[in-house]
């Protein structure tokens, strides 16, 4: 258990907000926490004919391609629940009848706030009037063969986490040996 | 492809860089990125007599107690292969003769720089005169047989995603139906 001495915000934007946080600790010593704030989001495992669907994006922070499960960010107080429909189909022009829940991540605990929920995507087809992606985002639909993606999170070229955690999940339960 | 306009630093800790920055879009328009740099991290899986070596310890920014493989942040410029050693060392006062490189892991890379590198630890064993813990962390080791871990990524009780990605694997290799 850590309590707060004082906290200073750093920063509010629109996805993080940071704080500089004084703490006591157990053994009655202090010390200082940087803390970023983020909203969380939902991720979709979505499996159509063998193949995870997967979404081809430029990252910023690293300057590079990533390959991703379909994911999007909670708006402020919105359940998971209902917004991984929307961000499934924004993302892949999918609509899903049904989405099951499997398991919330935490990607980063120790400085860093966020929470996603990983639902799988159950009885999906293509819409042609989908929902339009958002205006800042460059995405390209790329489908793969679970044992590939499994293959390609061991070689390195597939390491988002929630890709990654989703991927192992499609490996167990449907590979078959 | 996201080129930099400008860049304006916001804040410079000893965990994070935050950045607030000004890119160009394939389309030519513009958007903000708020950027979070981290210098990464190790992991280890670690199984001793069927059992995964977990850390229990407080997280502040959900305020919350966590189960997490052993792990530390990397220092300046270090090599993830020489930095698992002491980091398993330090959390788990055992000592491995080798460690076996699994995958990397993007935590967040939609606004983290965040690089996880995970290991798993081979022929290790407890050792008295053990790399002292860090002065702000309370840690407490936990053994966990492998299904019991697997079965509380699913309920809930284990959520941090590097944590979640090791005990995935561990369950791959060692579970026997």
């Amino acid at each position: 258990m850590e309590k707060q001495l004082s906290s200073k915000t750093i920063f509010e934007g629109n996805i993080i907000k940071v704080t500089h946080d004084e703490v006591e600790l157990p053994d009655g010593s202090t010390a200082m926490r940087e803390c970023v704030y983020h909203r969380g989001g939902v991720c979709i495992l979505a499996v159509e004919n063998g193949c995870i669907l997967l979404i081809k994006q430029f990252r910023y922070p690293n300057r590079m391609d990533t390959l991703e499960i379909p994911a999007g960010k909670l708006e402020e107080g919105e359940d998971p629940n209902q917004a991984c429909y929307r961000e499934f189909e924004e993302e892949t022009d999918r609509r899903a009848e049904n989405m099951r829940f499997i398991l919330k991540l935490y990607p980063t605990p120790g400085f860093c706030s966020e929470i996603d929920y990983l639902y799988e995507a159950e009885n999906f087809k293509y819409v042609k009037d989908s929902l339009p992606q958002d205006d800042d985002e460059f995405l390209k639909l790329v489908k793969m063969p679970i044992d590939e993606a499994y293959a390609k999170v061991l070689d390195g070229t597939i390491f988002d986490a929630k890709t990654i955690i989703a991927i192992q999940y499609a490996y167990q339960k449907y590979h078959k040996d």
